[in-house]
C-alpha cells in the first residue's frame, strides 16, 4: 500500500487578496512536512475556473515549485486534461517532461478528459468527442516521449509536422501514466489501456475488491492494448482525511471539509446554475448542508460513521486506530495506493499538517513491512502479461532521414488534415473500431434524450413521454444494453416514474444471461429501485441533470444495492461523465 | 541599470541520456548563485523542438523550480508564446499566476509571437497573423488578470464565455510586462502598447541611445496605448558573457558560446535546412565557423573586439574592467537593464558559476549606487505619461449578474464567432485600424514577392526580375515607404544585384522629408550599400532568407551603416521578423 496527498486547492468565499497566496504557501510546506515523513506521493488536479472548488489550474507550476523542497515524495501531475483546445498535446509532453527533469525523475502523469461545463464550455470541448480526444491525445503524447523526431500527427483533433520533442523525460521511456475514473466502470477503462486508475468515486473496501479483481483480470488479458509504451497496473482511490487520535477532534477538525468537498463536486458536476464570478457555493452549502445530509451535528453524533464511506463522505476522519483499520480493509482489497484529501473547504493549516505528521507516525509504519517484497511479488506475477500487453501497442515510428522543415507546406498539410476530419490517429485499428461503434451508440442515445428534455418544463416532458413512449423507450434501452459495461451483474432493475399529479408508473428491466428485457409493472425482487419524477429520470440519462445533486436534492430516492446506480447510464449505453 | 541572467538551455549535439538532466541541474544552481550575489533577473525563453539551440520548452516549470531555490531574483518568463494554438491564453495567464504566487510575487511576463518555421509549422501558426493573434491574446489575457469575471471573447483567433480565470496573480494589476524584440524596429512597437522592450539584436551602446531616446518618446506620447493594464518602461538589451580577470582566459572559456549562439540562431531563423532529430547544428557550426568570421583565433588574436560588439558577438566577454566599461556605455545610452547569456553551446558549467561570482564582486557594485533614486526619478518623470496613456487603454468590463455557464450555448456561439472571423478582440478602434492596415499592406507586399522567389533557382529569378522588373519593383518599393518606421532617416539607399554572368545593376532610394524615390544608378552619398545576387535579394524582402546567414555565408555585403540594414524591410512595408 501506498499513500498519497491529493490537492485541488480549495478556497470557500469570501476571499480576499492573499488569500490564495497563502493557500500555496500553506500546500507547500504541508508537502515538505509529507515528503519527510514519508508519503510515496503528492497529486495535484487540473481544474479550470471552479472557483472555490479548484484554484489549481496550473499544476504543472506548483509541482515544479513542490519539487524542489521535497526529496523522495512522486510528483503527481494529475489530472492533465488532454484535449488539445485545453493543452496541445506537445505543450503537455513538453511539461511533463521538463517536471521530471528537475525532479530528478519524480513525476507521475495523470491524464483526463475534462469533465464539468465551466471547463468544457470554457475551452469549446464537445462532451461527445472528449473520449476520442483523450485516446488521440494519449496515443500522440506518449509517441513525443519516445520517438526522436516524433514522425508526426494528422487527426481530426491534432495535426503535427514532424519534431523531435524536446526535453525528453528523464524515466524511460516516460512518466507512469495514470487516467482518472470518476466513476468505478471507468476501472475498466484504465485497465483496457494499461494505466493507473486514479478513482474519485469514493468506494467501499468491499467493494473495491470486486473493482481491482477486474482491473487486474483485464490487465492480463488480451484486452490490454496499452496507451504507453511502458504499463502502470495500479489502482489508487481518494478519501477524505483528518487524524487526530481523540475522534471527535479530527470529527471537528476535517468533517466540514470533506462534505463541503462533495458538495462542491456536485455543485461544478451536476446541473446547478453557476455565475461565474459571483456565485457562492460555500454560502450555499452552509444554507443547504443540512437539506443534503451533510449535518455537522448528526455525523459528530454518528460514531459509525467511518464504516458507512459511501454517501457519508466522512472516509479516513478519524484517529489513527480506524484509520489503520480503513487502510488495512482497502489493502485487502488490493488497491494499491491511497490519496489522502485534507485541503479542502474550511480545514485549517495547523491541523493538516499535525494529521501527516501523525499519519507519518502512528499509520504509516503499519504498512511499510513486506511491501517492498509485495511489490516485487506483483511485478513479477505481472511481468509476461505486461510483456505481451506492449506487443499489441502500435510500436514508435521512425521517419526517414531527409525530411525538411517547411512551415507553409506543413501548414497546408495540417489545413487538409483538419478538414479531411479523420478520427482518430494512429490507435490500432481494433481498439478503434470497438471504442468508436460504443461512442457513436452513445452519442445517438444521448442526443434523442437531450432532444427530450432541454429546456421543457416537467409538465411538458411528462405530456411528450407518457406510458406508450415508456413503453418504447424502455423497450429501446434494453436493446442498448452492454454486458461489457455491467461488470457481471444479473437481477431486476426496477424505475418508478412519478408524475406531477402524485401517480407513478412502474417499469422493470430484467437483465439475465447478457441480455436484457423491459415490461411494465414492479418488479419481484428488485436489486435497485429507483424513484424519481419523470422529468428527472430523463435528465439523468442525458447526461443533463446529475444524479448525486438530485439525491442531495431528495429528487431522486434509491433503495437496494446503491452500487447499481452510477453504473445505470453506461450500461445502457449512455454518456460516460469521464 | 538591473542586470539579469538569460538561459535559453542549449545543448549541442551529441547528447546521451542524463545530458538534460545534467543541463538543467546546472542551470538551478547557477541562479541560486545569481541570487546571491544580486542579479535582478533571471529569463527563461520558451522555444520549442528548436534541438541544441534552445531545450527550455517549458519555462514555467523551470522557474517554478527556481523559485524555490531564491529568495529576490525576478522570474523573468520570456517570451511565452502568446499565439492560441501553441498556449491558449487562459492557461497563459493561469501559469503566469501561479508563478507569481509560489514566487512571492516575483514574475516578469515576457510575451512574444513565435517566429521559427520549426515552430510555427510545429503548431500550426500562419506568419502573415502571428502580429495580430499577439495582439488578440495580450488583450485577452491581460483582461484575465484584472476582469472578475473575465467577461469573456470572440475573435477570430479566441472565443471564451465568461469565466473566473484563477488563480489571480499576487502583483497587482499584474506581472510587469515585455515584448520580445528581435530587430531594433519592434522597440517602437513595444512602446506603442507601453511594455518593457527585451531586444535581442546585439546593439552596440552608441546605436542603443537611438532607439532608448524612440523608446521613451513614444511612451510619453499619444501614441502609446497599453496592451495591459500597467506600463513597464523599461528597455532590455541581451548580450553574450564570460567574465574572468584575464581577458584570454575568459575569451578561451566564453567565444565558443557565444558564437555558437549566434550561428543556431541563424540556422533556425533562417533558411537553413532542418532535419528533426537528425541535423547537427554543432557539427555545422565546427565545420563552417571560419568561413563565417567565427574564426576561434582570430577573435582571440583581435584583442579590440570588445568594442566591436555588432557581429563579432563576443559582447561582454571579457575582463572585468572591461565589462564594467561596457555596461557604463549602455547605462549613458538609457538602457535599464542588460541580460547576459552565459549558459550557451560548450560553455562549462564551473566557468559560469565563476563568471557569476566574479560578476557579483566586481561589476554590480559599480551600478548600485545612486540607483534607487535614479529609478524614482525616472519613475515620477514618466507618471503623468503613464497615467495619461492608461486612460486610453479600453477598461476593465463587468459581466452583468445573472449569466449561466451553459456548455451547449457557449460551443455553439464560439462556432458562430470562428466562422463571422472578426480578426481581433477587442482593442481600441484606433490602433486596431492603424495595425491593420499596415499589416494588410506588408501581407500583399510579402505575397507579391514570395510568389517571385519560391522554390526558384536564382538563374530563374533573374529572367522574371530583369531590368524592367527591377524599375517597377523599387519604384513601388518607394511607394510602400513607410516614414513611421523610419525612425528619422534621411539620405540614400544604394542596392547593387549581382547576376550570375557577373553583371550587375545599381538602384538608388532617396528618402527625404518623408517620401522615398528610386532610380536606376548608383548614389551619390549612400547612407548603406547592399551588394547581393539577385535572388538573394528577393528572398530576404519576402521573409525567404534570412540576411544574418547570407552574410556569413558571404552571399551578402553590406557598407557604410549597418544599423540601417535590418531596418530596410520594415521601412518599406515588409515583414517583421517577431
Amino acid at each position: 500500500m501506498r499513500f498519497s496527498l491529493f490537492y485541488e486547492h480549495q478556497l470557500p468565499r469570501p476571499w480576499e487578496h492573499g488569500e490564495e497566496h497563502r493557500l500555496y504557501k500553506d500546500a507547500l510546506e504541508q508537502i515538505e512536512i509529507a515528503d519527510r515523513v514519508g508519503f510515496d506521493h503528492v497529486w495535484l488536479v487540473e481544474h479550470h475556473f471552479l472557483e472555490e472548488y479548484s484554484h489549481s489550474s496550473a499544476p504543472e507550476v506548483f509541482l515544479a515549485a513542490a519539487s524542489q523542497r521535497t526529496k523522495r515524495i512522486r510528483l503527481g501531475h494529475g489530472i492533465v486534461q488532454l484535449p488539445p483546445n485545453v493543452n496541445h498535446p506537445a505543450r503537455v509532453a513538453e511539461r511533463v517532461a521538463t517536471l521530471d527533469l528537475v525532479s530528478d525523475g519524480r513525476v507521475d502523469f495523470g491524464t483526463g478528459e475534462a469533465s464539468s461545463s465551466a471547463e468544457l464550455g470554457g475551452f469549446g470541448v464537445r462532451r461527445t468527442e472528449k473520449r476520442a480526444q483523450w485516446e488521440d491525445a494519449i496515443d500522440a503524447i506518449t509517441r513525443m516521449f519516445v520517438e526522436e523526431p516524433f514522425a508526426g500527427w494528422e487527426s481530426k483533433y491534432l495535426q503535427m509536422p514532424p519534431r523531435n520533442v524536446i526535453p525528453k523525460a528523464l524515466q524511460k521511456p516516460h512518466p507512469p501514466l495514470w487516467v482518472a475514473c470518476s466513476r468505478r466502470e471507468t476501472i475498466h477503462f484504465a485497465a483496457r489501456n494499461g494505466i493507473g486508475a486514479l478513482s474519485f468515486s469514493f468506494v467501499e473496501p468491499e467493494d473495491a475488491a470486486k473493482w481491482t479483481g477486474e482491473y487486474y483480470r483485464i490487465i492480463e488479458s488480451d484486452e490490454c492494448v496499452p496507451a504507453g509504451f511502458a504499463v502502470n497496473a495500479n489502482v489508487t482511490v481518494v478519501l477524505p482525511m483528518m487524524l487526530h487520535e481523540d475522534e471527535a477532534i479530527a470529527i471537528d477538525r476535517g468533517i466540514d471539509g470533506a462534505h463541503f468537498f462533495g458538495f462542491a463536486l456536485a455543485h461544478y458536476y451536476g446541473t446547478t446554475p453557476h455565475d461565474p464570478g459571483r456565485t457562492d457555493v460555500w454560502a450555499e452549502f452552509q444554507e443547504r448542508r443540512a437539506a443534503r445530509g451533510f449535518d455537522r451535528d448528526q455525523i459528530i453524533a454518528n460514531a459509525e460513521a467511518l464504516n458507512v464511506n459511501v454517501g457519508s463522505l466522512r472516509g479516513a476522519v478519524g484517529t489513527s486506530e480506524q484509520v489503520i483499520d480503513l487502510v488495512r480493509r482497502y489493502e485487502t482489497a488490493g488497491v494499491d495506493q491511497i490519496g489522502f484529501v485534507l485541503q479542502s473547504g474550511p480545514n485549517r493549516h495547523e491541523h493538516i499538517c499535525e494529521s501527516i505528521e501523525l499519519f507519518g507516525k502512528a499509520v504509516m509504519p503499519h504498512f511499510v513491512e513486506g511491501r517492498q517484497e509485495r511489490e516485487a511479488a506483483k511485478a513479477e506475477r505481472l511481468a509476461p502479461a505486461i510483456e505481451a500487453a506492449l506487443a499489441r501497442r502500435a510500436p514508435a515510428r521512425k521517419v526517414p532521414p531527409g525530411y525538411r522543415i517547411d512551415e507553409e507546406a506543413e501548414l497546408a498539410r495540417a489545413r487538409r488534415a483538419r478538414r479531411s476530419g479523420r478520427p482518430a490517429g494512429l490507435r490500432p485499428a481494433l481498439v478503434l473500431v470497438r471504442e468508436e461503434a460504443r461512442s457513436t451508440a452513445r452519442r445517438r442515445v444521448q442526443r434523442g434524450l437531450s432532444r427530450l428534455v432541454r429546456g421543457r418544463s416537467d409538465a411538458e416532458i411528462e405530456r411528450r413521454f407518457g406510458p406508450r413512449a415508456q413503453r418504447v423507450f424502455f423497450a429501446g434501452m434494453a436493446r442498448q444494453y452492454d454486458p461489457s459495461m455491467a461488470a457481471g451483474f444479473e437481477g431486476e432493475l426496477e424505475f418508478r416514474l412519478n408524475r406531477l399529479d402524485g401517480t407513478q408508473t412502474a417499469w422493470t428491466i430484467q437483465v439475465r444471461e447478457g441480455r436484457a428485457r423491459s415490461r411494465q409493472g414492479e418488479a419481484r425482487e428488485p436489486a435497485i429501485t429507483i424513484v424519481t419524477g419523470t422529468g428527472d429520470f430523463l435528465r439523468t440519462l442525458s447526461g443533463d441533470a446529475n444524479p448525486a445533486t438530485l439525491l442531495m436534492d431528495g429528487r431522486l430516492k434509491i433503495r437496494g444495492n446503491l452500487e447499481l446506480a452510477p453504473k445505470i447510464s453506461e450500461m445502457f449505453g449512455g454518456p460516460s461523465p469521464y
